[in-house]
């Protein structure tokens, strides 16, 4: 597959990840965490970019502010690390990167973390921060919730959960690579099993296991969104690599929300790895890709 | 000893790492590197200051860019971490709060680091790195050298070096916490044992080895400042924490410049932690340290 030499840099990352995993199974929680901090390795700095250090709804955040951005406007970012690891520092270069793209301001949560946390502590604290910026005055249609990976779960789970809440929808969500489907019925999980670098069906059951708890079903609506009904959903972008084994989740959540009227729209980057936009200021596919997701935000 | 509530973060994040290389002592170069990035937890985000990723003389870098600072002065920082861990991701935010206090632009350097690269390599980069911004026009008196333990002896070896190249010195030097005695001789090493939560004879001794490579002498001049002339060295702040087992370096090192004819500061905190400046923008002792040494800089 011909990607560019500089996306290989979020391959060995991966692979590193993996080795490590390997070579000491008994890491704990604690050590994992730091290793998947280097997430944030793999963006280069986004240039014009401030950063503010804040709470929303109670939850740790960090601002992106790219010089220049329309502050009415804002993404809710939930980073991805199913749920346990992964935080506001390792996705805050990849959060300015897509806030500078869209001229808009970024707030990255830094919500609860599983085992700790069990589901639904992920959703809540979502929902809170939501409720924190249309109390700031943000009108919901200038939200636009956004995440990779476990995060772009909780980017479409949040919509559904203010749906329920019958609290207004934000005007647009953006998955990278979203994590949805805690049943793991997805064929790449198979298919792509050998050119994924880093995600495999024993992280994800290990991951699962810590999100659910013991106390929520895999196939519960809240923390398995392809198990609902999307009618009425805003506007939904998805990115995805074609290496990756979560592909069918973000096949899955497209035709299903197509099939109900959602205005969907599917980016596969052929070769490309899981959440292949952390690679934004170093990769030609990872700014393509958010130059797309620009264009078509600016058409909403 | 009554410091802040704020500054309780470090010591505790400290503690957690002495515990978790005590529950794994076998813990990998690679795990131990991503762990102690989590020394940029410590401090929050500067506000209205801008990152670029760069290279300077062939060496990764981060610019801190404060909105409205003077882009003809910088500082070149090194951070610490042993020579063998710490990054610049790991200092960004340290460095940005330093930049913006003084008005003035930063560079921070990811400089190889130990084992896979012994010293002189660490100098060897910042000589570099030095060149370069006098090769993009930056008048050495308006660059001042800054780092952190490790990263201290850096910022001070650099210029030492820089002299006996017969290179334009720095206008001044920022020393937090300097680590400069690789022949562990401090008092204060075992003084200060029981109330520095992170750094031990065991683990300078490690990381003295790392560095030193078994090809030189932990009284090399180089690879240990306190082992000479300071006569022509420019202005020096040393920063340090009165509860921490390396303050007598901090010590030895204004007491050699000032005999020596240096203009000198040594400022220690009662009760605070090595690297206690890593708090910047959590913990009064941080900031307030910040501005005297803003107020000293102006006054340069």
């Amino acid at each position: 597959m011909n990607t560019s030499r500089q996306a290989d840099y979020l391959r060995a990352l991966y692979q590193d990840w993996s080795d490590r995993m390997a070579a000491d199974p008994n890491l704990s929680i604690a050590n994992l965490r730091s290793m998947f901090d280097e997430w944030g390795q793999a963006a280069l700095e986004p240039e014009g970019v401030c950063y503010r250090s804040d709470h929303l709804g109670g939850i740790e955040t960090i601002w992106a502010l790219p010089v220049g951005a329309d502050t009415s406007r804002v993404i809710l970012y939930t980073h991805g690390g199913g749920f346990a690891v992964g935080s506001a520092d390792s996705h805050r270069k990849l959060a300015g990167h897509l806030a500078k793209a869209l001229g808009v301001t970024a707030a990255v949560l830094h919500y609860r973390r599983a085992p700790e946390h069990p589901f639904p502590a992920q959703i809540e604290d979502a929902v809170a921060a939501y409720k924190a910026l249309l109390d700031k005055g943000f009108a919901a249609a200038k939200i636009s919730t956004a995440g990779d990976s476990a995060g772009g779960n909780l980017a479409v789970a949040v919509v559904l959960k203010l749906r329920d809440l019958r609290l207004p929808l934000p005007g647009s969500v953006i998955a990278f690579s979203p994590w949805l489907d805690m049943a793991l019925r997805g064929a790449t999980l198979e298919s792509n099993a050998a050119t994924d670098a880093l995600v495999s069906r024993g992280i994800l059951e290990a991951m699962a296991g810590m999100f659910l708890g013991g106390r929520a079903d895999a196939r519960d609506p809240l923390a398995n969104p392809l198990e609902n009904d999307f009618k009425g959903f805003p506007p939904l972008y998805i990115a995805a690599g074609g290496a990756e084994t979560l592909l069918s989740d973000s096949e899955a959540l497209h035709a299903r929300a197509t099939a109900q009227g959602v205005r969907s729209v599917l980016s596969v980057v052929p070769g490309m790895q899981h959440v292949f936009t952390s690679l934004a200021g170093r990769a030609p596919e990872a700014d393509d890709e958010l130059r797309r997701i620009a264009a078509w935000y600016k058409n909403l």
